[in-house]
């Protein structure tokens, strides 16, 4: 049997009765900690606490899998994991092949990290949209950039989990600052220019969740410029429109820097830009249509017909945008001026002319 | 000072070593168990677990929480929750209310529910959009509609909370069936027609997790129509486009009724279907205006400017499509349309005849 034990994120002693319990009956434990802060005191608190001694794998040896599926045929074998144990797809897809194998899989889940960053920065977790990692190489801005931008269109916040290992080999640890990553996203936005990310950002940074130098700072990315963040795991969020609680909260229980703003002001999806800029245009030229009407004594029902047309659909534009409904708003702007357009192509005005 | 204990998901086991020495040392245990399944077992687990007996409180007395303040002042208080202690919105604004009263608050984290769904569904946590929870009245549908809706444009998978609730004067227990939520998808299908939802979209019903009674069955909606799932809590996933890591999972982690097939394939974005709908119409429509032109042997330059310029704006609206650039694709279509409706009118011919 495989079991999957999730060991939390605040060391050792995140381990639950049931995980403990588990590890104790276990005929071989093994522990992947080289994507986690899990230090060496933890290793002997496992080990004092289920009374055996933990192997320490290296990643590759989870990733590759066969000897633990092998074992598990056999022996009762736990793989303890940072956090909780299904949330990493490696952890997923072992136990997806020991299923095949027709091995028994058990699984103790955990605190996971991903969901105590929400939690800890105050703010709603079903008001999350889609979690994204940044890793250290330029082009992966543009991804993070737009998963931003998606979510804040939807009014969700966006969780931003950010590189960190250890070098299997050399102990070395890297780790993505915070900093960097605020200024890989204020370049994306010098490439894209959809008004996501700006100096004025209101962004929240949480540093080594789950350990005693666990420490959130929340503000504008002009005002975390100049700060050390330290060691990682970090991890950053970018909130949509804050609840009152929410702004509370990060006033509250985080070092907040400035007050909490909205980042989805100056963001607007491409459909409200559109209706803004050319509603009061078709409004201007049925009103000059009427004008040269008049002048031209043009009475035919059909001409006068298109022009109240017009008028309707420039209304139906801006009461589909207030209820919402951005496509049919579009259609409706785009078939007013469709409307007096081809009356202007019949008095021969050139209705692209300034 | 507060403590905001989580018990995780599968009874008082669920408690971490650090919980247990939390508790321990606090002067007053609470204990709010009314909107989760813990159950009077697992209250006597926790009162053996840290010798002494905890106090059991409703939810109104946790979100007064005058009281908890207060003692707070004094002693060392501590309160227990089922799942992770800060995914409540109630939980994190009795601690912001502390902060604020400056109260020393502590978090011990646990597994939470939604992440262990996420987890033993199989399915990549960093796939999930928004998450959303059905309440059994009508209304609720529509917006759990409309979250499926904007996560499945995105490739994001949703996961459905529901309602499960004890009456805390009865102890009667109220949960929402997932037949019946499913039910109410189908209903809101009708209602807003975005091919969303249908009797083929794959699902995957969790219930009871973290109990030794829990189940997941994976299947098409037709599939799981006939079953009963039992009692609560049961949450529902309506997955976007699978990882073949992710099908792999479902086939062998759940009870799967039918291959996993992709729910975003029948769907498509508003503007889609407009263009889809409305170009080959456009189309139409010019070729008959042409025809009529010829009959009235109306040979006038701007009636064929106009329609000319429809005709290239039909093409731009499928171009901007093809680049993804939805917008503009439905504004020229709109445009094109209106230019020839202009026409139509002055031809005494019903714009909206059949």
């Amino acid at each position: 049997m495989l079991w999957l034990v999730g060991v939390g994120i605040s060391g050792y002693k995140g381990l639950s009765l049931e995980a403990v319990e588990v590890l104790k009956n276990c005929d071989v434990v093994l522990i992947e900690r080289f994507t986690s802060s899990l230090s060496e005191n933890d290793l002997v608190g496992i080990n004092t606490t289920i009374g055996k001694s933990v192997k320490s794998v290296q990643r590759w040896y989870v990733e590759d899998g066969r000897e633990i599926i092998d074992q598990a045929k056999e022996k009762q074998i736990a793989l303890v994991t940072y956090g909780d144990p299904l949330l990493a797809t490696t952890h997923t897809e072992l136990r997806t092949r020991a299923a095949k194998a027709s091995i028994k899989t058990g699984v103790i889940h955990a605190a996971s990290g991903i969901a105590s960053i929400m939690g800890e920065c105050g703010l709603h977790m079903y008001k999350f949209g889609r979690t994204v990692t940044m890793m250290s190489e330029p082009k992966s801005a543009i991804s993070v950039y737009n998963t931003i931008f998606d979510n804040l269109l939807l009014g969700s916040h966006t969780l931003i989990l950010t590189e960190y290992n250890r070098d299997e080999k050399t102990g070395t640890l890297f780790f993505l600052d915070p900093v960097a990553l605020l200024r890989m996203l204020l370049e994306a936005e010098n490439d894209m220019r959809h008004h996501v990310i700006s100096h004025e950002t209101f962004v929240v940074v949480a540093s080594r969740l789950g350990t005693n130098d666990s420490r959130i700072v929340s503000g504008k990315i002009k005002s975390l410029a100049g700060i050390g963040f330290g060691t990682g795991p970090h991890s950053v969020i970018v909130p949509a429109r804050l609840h009152f609680t929410e702004e509370e909260a990060l006033e509250a229980l985080t070092v907040c820097l400035d007050s909490p703003s909205d980042n989805s002001k100056s963001i607007s999806n491409i459909s409200l830009q559109m209706i803004e800029r050319y509603a009061p245009k078709a409004r201007e030229a049925v009103r000059q249509m009427r004008e040269i009407l008049r002048q031209d004594r043009d009475e035919s029902k059909g001409v006068h017909e298109a022009l109240d047309n017009a008028e309707y659909y420039i209304d139906d534009a801006e009461r589909f945008l207030r209820q919402g409904r951005h496509e049919l708003a579009v259609l409706s702007i785009g078939y007013a001026e469709g409307l007096v357009d081809a009356l202007r192509f019949q008095k021969g005005i050139n209705p692209w002319s300034p």
